[in-house]
Order: C-alpha cells, then sequence, then structure tokens
C-alpha cells in the first residue's frame, strides 16, 4: 500500500517539539497560576451523551457539534426518508465535547456530593467545533478554563482579575481587562423603559467603536426602538471619565431601577477590590461589552492585548444558573477562559516565548564504537537519575553525521568519551553555542550539567 | 428543563481532583523519564481521517474505531440499501484516534522534512476503541508512547529498558521486564519446517503456562502441523537456565537458521548490555512472548507487575517497516508505551500513591469581614506570587462552616487575620494536623509556607 497520502483533517492541527514547547509554555504558565489560586484540576471524557450537548448552545451550536456514530448496527430500524438532523439523532448518541462549561456544569450536579463548595475548578482541555476553519479558528483546539462555582462574593471575581493579571504578567503580554455587569445592561434597557429589547441594545451599543453614534442609533431604530426610546439612551452614550466616574453618573442615571442601581453597586464593589489591590495591568469598565449575553446574569469580562491587533485572549463573567438545566438550581458560578491559541499567535507576533523552550536535550554523547559506548552508557544513566536530559548518538557514525545531529536537535553540550578520556575517567565537554571544551571529571561534569 | 439526567456514555469517566493528582502523579513521572532520555513531545489531532486509520488494525479494529458524522447534509446521494459498513464510509470521513502509533507514522511521513533522525518522539493522549466496557477498559483512555525511529541500533532498545526501569524504580513498583524477538521465533517456526505457520506456533507457546505442554502440543496438531514437526519443538520447551544459556541452546539448535541466528544475535547483545548497564528490576528473556506479532520484527517487550495480579502494565518492539504504509519505506522504529489505567490500578492496590498528592491548597485565609479580608487579599497576593496555593474563604460565613471548607478541601494551614494580627501587622496560622498555632510576621509565614 505504497504512498497513501498524509494528511489530517481540515482544521486539525499536528504539534511538532517546538511548537509543543511554546504551547506548553503557556499551558504551564495558566497551571501554575490556577495552581497558585487553589483550583483544583479536573477533566471530562472528550465524547458526552448528545442528550447533555445538545441544545445548550443555541440552533448554530446543534449544527457544530461533531456527533459520533453509533457502533453496530447503526441503521437497524432507522427511517432514512426522515430529516438529516432526525436521522443524525437516531444514528448518534454520542457528541465531541463542544466547551468545557456545560461538561463543567454537568459534572457539578453529577458529582455534587463528592464536592466541598465553593468548588474551584480548572480543566486544560481540547474541544471540537465543527466551523467552518479560517485563520486562527481551528476545528479541534484547547480550552483553559478557571471556574468557582457555590459563593456569590465579588471576592472571586476579583480574584479572577488578578488571574488574569498574574498570568499576563509572566507571559509579559500588555493587556486591558474590561468588565461590565449584565445587570447594569439590564437597568438600561428597563430604564429607557424597553426591558425586553436587552439583546438588540447591547448589540447595538456593542458596535458604537466600529460604526459611530450615528449609526448606532440608526440600527436602534431600524430594530423597532421609538425615537424617545434611543433619545434616552443619550445620557448612557455621553458618560465619561473613569470607572468611577461613570458608576456614579450611571447610579443618578438608574433613579428606581432596581436592577440598575444593584449591577452599579456590585462594580463599584468590584472596582474598589481592584484598586486596594496590587494590580499591574490596567483595567477598565466597559459598557459596550456584552459578551455570552445569553449567558451570564452579572460581571462580564474579556481582556485584550495591548500591542497586537487580535481578538480577545480571555473572557469570563458570572452566571447564576448554569447548572440548573441538569436539575440543580441555585448555583451561582463565575468563571474565566484563556484563548492558548491565540495567545500562542500573540507571543509568536511580539516574539516573546523564552529562547530555550525547546531544548530537549542538554547534552549530547558522540558514539566513537563499542568499548566508548559501553562508558558512556554508564555516564548517561548517571546523568539521567540526575534529571539531566541526555543522548547517546546511537551508532558509531561518522563524526560530521554526529555533529549535525546535535546541532539540528539544539543539544548545548556535547561530549566525547576516547581513549584518553576512558584512561583518566574523565569526559571532554564542547560548549556548542561559544565552541570552547573543557576535559572534567565525571562527577563535576554532572555538577555542571544540572 | 428540570432534572435532565446526568450520566456519560459508557466506558468513559470524569476524574475527581484526587483522581487528577494521582494521575498526574504517574504522567509526571513517565514523563520526566521520557525527557530525561531527551524524548521530544508532540501531539496529532483526535481527530484523523478515516483513510488514515482502517485497515491498519486489522478487520476486528475497524469495527472498534470511533467514527464521526460528516457536517452538513450527510445523507446526500447515500444509498442507505447498501450495508452499514458502507453505508459508514459514506456518511464518515473522520475518525477518532485508535492508538498514537498510526498517527505517529503518519506524522513522521507527513513531517520527514523538519525532523532530526533518529528521531525520538513522546506522546501522551488519550485513544478512543468501541470496545465492550468492562473492568479495567475504556472506551476513551490515555496512552503513553516513546518511540525512537530511524536507527537499527540495539542501544535503542537497551534505553527503552532502562527507561521502564526508571519509570517503575520512581513509582516503587516491582517488576519484571520480559524480553523475546520476533526473529527467534521465525527461527523456530523454520526450523522445524513450518515457516509459514509462525503465528499458530507462537500463539500456542504463548498457552505454555496456561494449559500445559500436552495440550500445546495437541493444540498444535489440531492447527495442523505433523506430528514430526511437534516433536521437533520438544528442543525448545526444555530450554532452561538463564538468558545467556538458553540463547546458547538456541545459537547450537539453530544451526544454519539465518533469521534465528540473526535473533539470538540481537538477544545476547542486548542482554550484554543490560548486564553492564545498572538495572535495578527483573529482565527476563521470555520466548513465549509475543504480543503484537504481526507487527513487531525484532525486540518484543512486555512488563508485568511483580506483586499484583494484572495484566502487562507496559509493553513495546521493534518495527522495522511501520512508516511504509504511508509510503515511506526502510524506517526502523523502536517503541514503549505505558499503560496508565493499569499502572494507576496497581498503585491503589499496593497504597502506592503519595500521601499528599491531593494539596491542592496550602494555606486558607479565614474570612472576617470586609476590613480584615482587604488584608488577607494583600498578603494572600505576596503568598500567591511566591507559587503558594493559597484560599481565602470569600464570605465572612460562621468560623464553623469556614472550618468545615478547609477540612473537606485537605488544607493544612488555616491563617487568621483578626484585630490583633492586622494592629501587629502579623498573621497567626493554625497547623490543622497537630493543631498548634503560632503568631508570625507576615515574611515569616510568607517564607514558613514556601
Amino acid at each position: 500500500m505504497a504512498n497513501v497520502k498524509c494528511s489530517i483533517p481540515k482544521g486539525t492541527r499536528d504539534f511538532l517539539p517546538v511548537e509543543m514547547a511554546r504551547r506548553n509554555y503557556i499551558f504551564d504558565t495558566i497551571r501554575s497560576v490556577f495552581r497558585a489560586f487553589a483550583f483544583e484540576p479536573i477533566e471530562t471524557p472528550a465524547l458526552e451523551n448528545l442528550s447533555t450537548l445538545m441544545g445548550k448552545y443555541g440552533e448554530e451550536g446543534d449544527k457544530l457539534l461533531f456527533k459520533v456514530l453509533n457502533s453496530g448496527d447503526f441503521m437497524e430500524g432507522v427511517d432514512f426518508q426522515e430529516s438529516p438532523n432526525k436521522v443524525a439523532a437516531r444514528i448518534c448518541d454520542r457528541g465531541l465535547r463542544y466547551d468545557l462549561t456545560v461538561p463543567f456544569a454537568r459534572f457539578v450536579v453529577q458529582h455534587r456530593d463528592q464536592l466541598a463548595f465553593p468548588f474551584r475548578r480548572y480543566q486544560l482541555q481540547p474541544v471540537w467545533r465543527a466551523d467552518r476553519p479560517q485563520k486562527g479558528r481551528y476545528r479541534e483546539f484547547y480550552q483553559c478554563d478557571a471556574d468557582m462555582i457555590g459563593s456569590t462574593s465579588l471576592l472571586n471575581e476579583l480574584e479572577l482579575v488578578q488571574m488574569i493579571d498574574m498570568v499576563f504578567s509572566k507571559l509579559n503580554i500588555n493587556v486591558v481587562v474590561k468588565i461590565n455587569n449584565r445587570k447594569v445592561l439590564a437597568g438600561i434597557a428597563e430604564m429607557i423603559g424597553a426591558p425586553e429589547r436587552l439583546v438588540d441594545i447591547t448589540v447595538a451599543i456593542d458596535k458604537l467603536d466600529k460604526i459611530g453614534l450615528d449609526n448606532v442609533r440608526n440600527e436602534l431604530k431600524e430594530r423597532g426602538l421609538s425615537d424617545s426610546q434611543v433619545a434616552a439612551l443619550d445620557p448612557v452614550f455621553a458618560l465619561s471619565g473613569d470607572a468611577a466616574q461613570k458608576l456614579a453618573s450611571l447610579e443618578q442615571m438608574f433613579g428606581n431601577v432596581e436592577v440598575g442601581k444593584q449591577g452599579v453597586a456590585e462594580l463599584k464593589e468590584l472596582f474598589g477590590y481592584i484598586a486596594a489591590a496590587d494590580i499591574r495591568c490596567e483595567v477598565e469598565l466597559d459598557l459596550t461589552l456584552a459578551r455570552g449575553l445569553n449567558y451570564y446574569t452579572g460581571a462580564i469580562f474579556e481582556v485584550k492585548a495591548k500591542d497586537v491587533s487580535i481578538g480577545s485572549i480571555c473572557g469570563g463573567g458570572r452566571y447564576d444558573n448554569l447548572t440548573g438545566i441538569f436539575g440543580m438550581a441555585d448555583v451561582s458560578g463565575v468563571g474565566i477562559s484563556f484563548g492558548a491559541d491565540r495567545i500562542y499567535d500573540v507571543l509568536t507576533e511580539l516574539e516573546g516565548f523564552p529562547q530555550d523552550l525547546s531544548q530537549a536535550a542538554r547534552v549530547m554523547f558522540i558514539n566513537f564504537g563499542p568499548a566508548e559506548q559501553a562508558v558512556c552508557v554508564a555516564i548517561a544513566s548517571q546523568l539521567r537519575r540526575a534529571g539531566v536530559a541526555t543522548l547517546i548518538y546511537p551508532e558509531a557514525a561518522k563524526m560530521k553525521k554526529q555533529m549535525e545531529y546535535a546541532n539540528r536537535r539544539g543539544v548545548p553540550f556535547v561530549a566525547f568519551v576516547g581513549e584518553s578520556e576512558m584512561r583518566d575517567n574523565t569526559v571532554t565537554l564542547k560548549n556548542m553555542t561559544d565552541g570552547t571544551q573543557e576535559t572534567l571529571a565525571v562527577a563535576d561534569m554532572i555538577e555542571k550539567l544540572k
């Protein structure tokens, strides 16, 4: 079977060692911060029952779920005259995880008796979406989520902002954290007498930066708001100053609109915490921020890189009833998700990856033949036990070939054990960076490379 | 939508924090050894084209592949009168990875120009098989593979044995490494004049321990070997002594059977290396070992735990033509795969997991109210920056509730910042293990917990 074409499905990727090292640098950084904030790791299966996933991501999301064909005689008793959706539901019981949030909700409900609440979990796993692949959008990609569930304290929100700050400070990426609150948006809608138009209003406000105030006004009218309702939004568009000033104006504006007042109170408390905490990145109140609106009930977060033009690299918010869809009511949660792929792109553009990440071998022994190899094996054992990544070239090939291999693998030290080294119980070590060479006792060599 | 039933597909698992900690202990140990031997990490997508996977695992394997339904109108132009297999091939272009070996072969061929040969890769990723679930057998499970490809040197085989030794020595599991060589089995088949019956002979020999010599002889006759051919196997069954003695007898027995002689020569060289290396576990020659025979062409490895009755916990071997199926001939490789799930079961039975693995928080601050909380946030920031996993209870709940939470999370230290601590810039630290308590300056507390 010669020359089978080698390829992988569209929208998926292989990761070579250099890419793995860079990705692991990002994952390890995020994980170290999750751990510092005492989140606990969990994992859920890639395969979930489709009954768990369907209907949780809207109609569009249902279409983007990868469905897995039932095993055995999947066709038995199926009417193939039905619609593709109905047939798919009959021949596929399981699907691939679409995000980490719905499986987490399912997990919390299923294992609630084994968990200590407030439960803080993190989860770094791939998800799958049958989206049209394009630059920066994949069909298989990792999500890095941290959520705390079972506590309404705004200290949780503060901690998420601190975590964002710590992750991007460790990665040396300048970011701005944008914060909003769903209750403020609801308050605005109620204030202008259109509480049911919350989504329309938010979508329009969200476009303010891109299309300008006049176009936003026109769009709102097209969406069915009256002239007076649109005019009533003017004070919102006119808000200025820092977070505290905007919040003070909003509070006045809201008068007796309870939900809006509560949103302002929450934001005031959170911004108060943020001001007191030692947060190094920029944090701003952004009333146009509306991501995941169907879903969030309180705080909304989004993080953007300041020096690279790319979408958001982290986002999240508070949801008051996520586990409700699985029959467990009144559990409030708040969480964030880091976009590892976009962070990878940002670091690539900034040339922000540390230099020595992909160095998988610290030293390689040149192979001069059976007798010398035996000595190298013994020394390599000691190095490896000491945790030093060590290679022995597996054959007594030509020196040029062996050195080329060391170079291609980026090995910083090459070790020679020849006749004189064997006699003296030494190793000659060549520094591949500066070309210098020294002959050392074995113990000294191990000490040097550790 | 109240009370949706919460469950996951049969044969899949959720991993709770305690299980995650234990699994990560196993993965981290294996990974640390792979790294010490300078293997480089790669990852391949969970989704592969079915054309890559089909026909690589035998007819049975094809059935066990999870197939993913095509998106969009998957039914268009499909004749549902055809057999399930044919219909499945029409409506599914992609499937889930069944093991890490075939995707690795595909990877090597696809990226050969970017790799330095001999290429040493490791890969820890889940695989999926639509097997009937049973104790210890899952439909979604991790494989931990290391392979070196592009070198025929037996030093590679030695290094794999060293790696096995190091992994199980770190995990404190007593193991025996069994080694065989496909060429010796082929030599035996040729010697008795039945070279084409290699598989029958090996399957029968493999049962020697279980069913005894007479039954093995009967089975061989049932499988079509003549009485004289079966009798010619007697010297093989009669082999005794250590590896060196068995190999000496085999060498004599083989006379001019080239393939058998080559197998013996390889085993002699490998056992010579093993004797000279500082290997701590038991290593034995086992001529009944035949795993993956369709596949391996030289060395065959299998590892068993000595103190727990369970199948093999690691296995591998040399394959001379794995990439041939993708059109790249003459690339020899050798590799091993650790069975993380079985190793987990072994460590559970041996109570071999370290005690403090699941300790996700090192210290928890009791929350006495807003003023105290603000001080705790500042101290917690310093602790977290120093890498100390730190919790602040998010609400000023009753002390009993907060302490219960600390207990459930297994936090070893609880920190109190009350009025006097705020005044003196100190923290009172309670050791939850022995109940002792001390009041420390903040800097001293951080130093103590680091």
